[in-house]
C-alpha cells in the first residue's frame, strides 16, 4: 500500500535508490495525446542529481524509456510504463551503515514497519522514487495545458531566512529556470545560492519553502468534503520527501486576520465571475473558483549531513555515524519540479473526475458565468 | 465522489445542513468492540452548536442514533450507520440569499461544479457534515485506546495573535475541557474568550490554530511514498472546513534551521528506541517512530460575518449581502473535536493496514526495540 | 470492507435483517436528476416480501425515505441516503437457533470471520440487505434511461427444470410483471408457479435461472483487463445471495462450438456497426459493442427449508435444527429486481467512467460508426 | 482504469502484445518473503507460447526480470516490478488488418472506447497481458503456501464435449503437468489432444472448461455483501480473455436440485467443523468455510481462426479478413496457470484483509472450531 496515487488519473511508482531501476505506471491517461519521451526527459532533467554545483554529485543521467502505453507517438488509453535505470548505484557505499539508524532518516521506521529494509541509500525512502512522479507529472501537465490551458509553475520562495518576492500571476518558466536555485527574484537568488554553497562547505544542510501556482484552472474542480482540492494538494505535498508544512492561499498569515479583512469579494470580470482578492488561494469549499491556485510547501533541512552524529544501531546500542559520500545541501531547487508534478497530477485527476460529474454537454472552461 | 475517507477503516458521511438528517456509515470496524451511543454522544456534544456563549446559537441537540452494525452492545464487523436528525433547520431563512454568492463561501463553486445547489445554510458545505466525522472518530478513538493505549488530544493553541504555551506530552482532556475555548493554558484562555466575545459583538470573525497530539502510537504506522502518515493527516486536516495550513513536528519553524540543528538523535530509552528531540513530530519517512505525533492546523476566520458585504448574484450582477441570523465568531473551540476525530480516523486506518502487513505473530506495540 | 460497490457511481449499503433499518448511501450521482421517492418505491415493491402467494409472508411494507442528497426534487451531486425501517423484525424468533449453524447458511462463516454474529434472521447476510441495492438501482436505471435510452430488464428464465423461451430483444416490463413468478412466457409461468407452490407445501425450496438484458447500451462502456464489463457484471451477480453461476452471451453452451461457428460477424446496419449474431452477449474484450447485453444467473435452492436437519452447534456438538417461521420457497421472482438493479449499477458506473475517458466533445451514443 | 486488481495485495499490469515489454507491479506483498526469479519463471513457462504442439508457435521465451522490490532475495514491503521483454513481436504482420474489425475480437470496441488503437496483435487486449498476472500469481501462491498451507490447482476439465473425471480433493500438480493439455485424466487427455490437433489442422478453434480447487483455505476469508469471495473469484475469472461462464460449487447443476438435496450438512471432523458434502464449493455467504474451494470457468473457442471471414472495416464497409500467422487452436492448456494465478491473487488479497479484521492474537488456521 502507499505507492498508488489518484483516482482516475492514477500513478503507481516503483523502485529503490540503489536497485535496478525506478519508474512509474500511469493509468487513466486520456487516449490520443501526443507525447514524446523528450517531454518527459525535460522534466526529469530539472530533477536530476548533478545538474548544478548546489545539488548532490551523484552521476545519474536519469534517462527515461517508454515501456508501454504509446502507439505511433500517441497515448492509447492503456497503462503507460516509464522506466529509468539506475546507473550510479553504489549500494556497497552504504554497507558500513547497514546496522545504524541515521538520525531523522527512515531507517528505523522502515525496520519497525517491515522488519526488513534495503539499507542502501534509503531504498524506497530515497528521493529517487520521485522520478516516477516527475515523469507522470509531465504527462499531466501536457493534458492540462492542451485541454484547459492550465499552467503549473513552482519556484523557491525562501531559503532558510532569505525570502523572494514573486508575483504568482505573471512569473514565467523562463524566470524560474534562469538560475540554478530556481528563484525568479534574481537578486535574492544570488544570496540563496551563496547561502547554500556556504552550508554545503560546512557539510550541513538547510531548508525553506517552495511556492506553486496553477493558472487558468476552470471553476468546478475538486470534490466536497474529504477530497477537497486543497486536501488532495496537501496530501500530495506532504507525500514529498522532507516536507513539513503546507499552506493554501492566505495560509498561516490569514489566520491572524478578521473575517471582514479576509473574505474575497466576488465581482463580474467581463462576463466571468472572479474575486478582487485571492486569500482563498483559488479554492472555496474544496472546489476551484477560477482564480489562480496558490500554495506553499515547507521543506526541512535534509537529514543527510556530512558531520559525525550520535545515534543507535538496530540492537539499540549507542553508535557514532561517520558520514561519507554525496549529499544535497538543500532540497529546494530539485523539489521545484516535484511540486509542479504533484500539483499537476492532482489537478489532472480532478479534471477527469469533473468530466464524469458535470451535466452532459456542459462546457468545462475557466470562470464560466453560467455553469450549466 | 469525495464523501468517503479511509482504506480499511472507511467512513462515508451524508447529509446537508438543513436537510432531514446528517450521518455516517463506518465500514471496517473490528468486530467485538463494546461501544455505547453515549460514547458517541459525548464527542458530539463537544462539537454541537449552542454549547457556550462563544459559538453559534443554532439550537441543535445533535442526538445520535445507531441504525445498524451493533448487536447486544458490540460491533459485529458490519457497517455501522449513525444518524443525527436536524431539528433546528430553518431553510427558509436562507431564501433571501438563494441567488447570491456569499464571499468566501462555497455557493459559487458548488454552482460551478454541479450547476445546482442547496442554498439553505451551506447545504453539504456546512460544518454540520462534520457530525458524521466526529461520531466515527469516537469509534476510532475507542479502538486506538483499547487496542494500543493511544490517546488523541487537541486544543486551541492560538486565537488570532493570542498564543498559548502547552506541553503536548502532559496535557490532559480535563485541562482542555476546563474552559469554553478549549485552551489548556488558563490565563491565555481568558484572553482568548474575551477576544472572541469582542469580535462577536462586532459581527466579525477570527481564526487561529489548533494543535493535536497522538501519544502512545506504536512505531510502524503509515505507508511510504504517497500514503505517508503526515500526508494522510494533512489531507484529513485540510478537508476540515476553514482550514488553510498544516504543520507536522517542527513545521514552518523548522525550515529556518540547519540539518545539524534539526536532526533528532536516536537513543535507547529503557530498551526502546526513541529520540531526544521530536522535530520530526513522531513521523519519519511517512511512518510513525513511536514518539508523540504532533501537528498543527491553521483555521481562517469563518466567512459568515454579520456585516453587509458587496458580491454578485448568479447572473453576475453586483448585489449587497445583508446579513442576518446566527454565526460562529471563531471556529476553533468546535474544531477541536473535529481535529481529534480526523486524526483518530487516520491512525485507526493505518493501524488496521499495519495488521495486514506485519509478519504473522509479530507484536504491534509502542516503541518496539526489535520490530520482528 | 465489502459493503461498497462501484468506482464513480458508488453505493454503500448498511443494515441487518432484524436491526433498526436497512439502507444505502449513493455517491457520485450526477446532479440535476429529477427523481421521486415513488420511483424508488416502485422497484422496492417488486422486491418486497409478502407480495404474492409464492414468496415469504414476512410483513414488511419496505417504505423508503430520502434522508439526504435531494433538493426540490432533484439530485445535487451530494450523497443520497435512503433508509427503510424494519417493521416486522422478530429477532426473538431466532433465539432458539442462536447457537446452531444452519446448513448452507452463513452462520458458521460469519462466526469464523468475526468471532461474533447477529443471530437474528441472518443479520447482515440476509437478503434484506438487497433493499439498498434495489433502491440505488432505481436511480441508476433512471440515469441510464434518461441519458442513454438504455433499458435493463430481467425475468425468470428457468425454475428447476421448467424453462421459458423469451426473446430478449423484444420482451417488455409489462410482459415480465404480468404474473407473480416474473416469467414473460405465460404458459411456462403457470407451470413454474404450480411447481413453486408444490415445493412450498412440502416445506422445501427450489432454484433456477434469471436472465437479464440491457438494450441500447452504447459501444465503449467497460474497461480492459480487470474491470471488463463482463467481469464487473459477474462480480455483481455473484454478490447476490444464493447465486452460484454466471454466463454472458453464449455462456457454457458456446464452449461446445468451434470458433468458425461462434464468431459474431460485423456488418453495417444503416450506418452503425453491428453484428449478425450476438454470441458475445454485447461485450467484446470487456467493452460493450452496442449490441444487447445478455447475461444469465443461476440461483441455488434457498437454504431455509421447513424440514428438520442435522447440523452442529457452535461448540461442534451434533444438534437437530427444527424449523419454524416463514421462508421463500424460490428466490427467483424477488431476485428479478435485484439482478436488474445490479446490472444497472454496473452500467451506470462504467458510463460515468467513460465520460472521463473519451475525448472532449465526443458523442456517447449507441453504436457510433465513427467513435471519435 | 481497469489495469489494477486487488485491495491490499494489489497488482497493476502493463504492456501491449507487440510493444516493448509487458509486466506487473505488485503492491502490498508482505515483507520478508524469500522468492527467486526462478519461481516466477516456472509459472511463466506453463503459460508461454510455443511450449507444445497444441499451442501457438510464437517464439517467446518470456524471460522475467525483477526490477524492484527485492533485497538480498527477500521482499521488503515495497512494490515489486517484474518485466518481460517482447522478443518475437511482429507488429508489421498486422498492418494488413489495421483497418479491419476482426470478428469477436476487441478491435472495434477499443476503437469505440478510445478512438485510437494499437492494431498490432490485439495490443492491450492480447493474452500477453496475462504474463503480469501469472508472475504476480506466483508470488501469491508462495505466500498462501508458506503462511497457510493453501494449494491452488487448475486443470482442463472439458474440451468441447470431451469431459474428464477428476477428484479435486486429491489431484496433484504432477498429474496436471503430465500431459500437454493439462488434464489429469490421462485417457481423456489423449482424446482432448487429438481433438485439438484435428481442429488446428482445419484452422479452426475450440473451447471448453477449466476447473480449479484451492485446498486448505482457512474459514473466514471473504467479505460479506459485494466483496464475497465467490464474487471476487467470478470477477477474476471473467477478466480472463475468452471466458464466458463461471460456476462455484454445485454451479448450474445445483440449480436443478431442491434445498433438501442441496444443503451441506455440518459435522464435527476431529475437532474441526466441516461439511459432509460441498455443494457450497467452500464458500457460504461469501466467506470461506474451510472446505475446498471449487470453481469452473467456461472458455469460448478463441476468435482467431485461420479461415476467411467476412467483416467490416473502420469505415463500416464490408471487407474480407484473410487470415495468416500463428494461432492458439484452444486456449485451455495455457489458461490453466492463468486461472490458478487469479484464484491465488484473490485468496491472498482476502487473506491480508482478514489479518486486518480478526481480533488481535486470534489464530488464522484452517477449520478453526472456535474462531476467537
Amino acid at each position: 500500500m502507499g505507492s498508488i496515487f489518484g483516482q482516475l488519473f492514477r500513478i503507481s511508482t516503483f523502485g529503490e535508490s540503489h536497485g535496478g531501476a525506478v519508474g512509474v505506471v500511469v493509468e487513466g491517461c486520456p487516449p490520443g495525446l501526443e507525447i514524446s519521451i523528450d517531454e518527459i526527459q525535460t522534466e526529469l532533467d530539472r530533477r536530476k542529481p548533478g545538474q548544478s554545483s548546489i545539488v548532490t554529485a551523484r552521476g545519474e543521467p536519469d534517462t527515461a524509456e517508454f515501456v508501454s502505453g504509446l502507439f505511433e507517438g500517441r497515448t492509447i488509453g492503456t497503462p503507460i510504463c516509464i522506466v529509468v535505470r539506475n546507473k550510479d548505484a553504489r549500494a556497497s557505499d552504504y554497507e558500513r551503515w547497514k546496522d545504524l539508524y541515521r538520525p531523522s532518516h527512515a531507517d528505523y521506521t522502515y525496520d519497525a514497519k517491515y522488519g526488513i529494509r534495503n539499507w542502501s541509500g534509503g531504498g524506497r525512502a530515497s528521493a529517487r522514487e520521485t522520478i516516477g512522479r516527475v515523469a507522470a507529472g509531465a504527462i499531466a501537465k501536457k493534458i492540462l495545458g492542451e485541454r484547459l490551458g492550465v499552467e503549473v509553475l513552482s519556484w523557491v520562495s525562501r531559503v532558510q531566512d532569505i525570502s523572494a518576492i514573486v508575483d504568482g500571476e505573471t512569473v514565467t518558466l523562463a524566470d524560474i529556470e534562469s538560475n540554478i536555485v530556481r528563484c525568479p527574484d534574481q537578486a535574492v537568488a544570488e544570496r540563496m545560492i551563496a547561502r547554500i554553497k556556504d552550508v554545503k562547505s560546512q557539510g550541513d544542510s538547510i531548508g525553506g519553502t517552495v511556492d506553486c501556482v496553477a493558472r487558468g484552472v476552470p471553476a468546478g474542480l475538486g470534490d466536497p468534503v474529504f477530497d477537497k482540492l486543497e486536501a488532495d494538494l496537501a496530501k500530495a505535498m506532504l507525500s514529498l520527501p522532507a516536507s513539513k508544512a503546507f499552506e493554501i492561499g492566505s495560509g498561516m498569515e490569514g489566520t491572524f486576520l478578521k473575517g471582514s479583512e479576509h473574505n474575497d469579494r466576488f465581482v463580474n470580470r467581463d462576463g466571468r465571475i472572479g474575486t478582487t482578492t485571492n486569500r482563498s488561494g483559488g479554492v472555496q469549499g474544496g472546489i476551484s473558483n477560477g482564480e489562480t491556485i496558490h500554495l506553499r510547501v515547507g521543506f526541512k533541512p535534509v537529514a543527510t549531513i556530512l558531520m559525525p552524529q550520535m545515534t543507535v544501531n538496530d540492537k539499540g546500542e549507542e553508535a557514532e555515524l561517520l558520514p561519507r559520500g554525496r549529499h544535497d545541501p538543500c532540497v529546494l531547487p530539485r523539489a521545484v519540479p516535484m511540486v509542479e508534478a504533484m500539483v499537476a497530477l492532482v489537478l489532472c485527476d480532478h479534471y477527469l473526475r469533473q468530466l464524469a460529474i458535470r451535466p452532459e454537454g456542459a462546457p468545462l472552461t475557466a470562470w464560466p458565468l453560467s455553469p450549466t
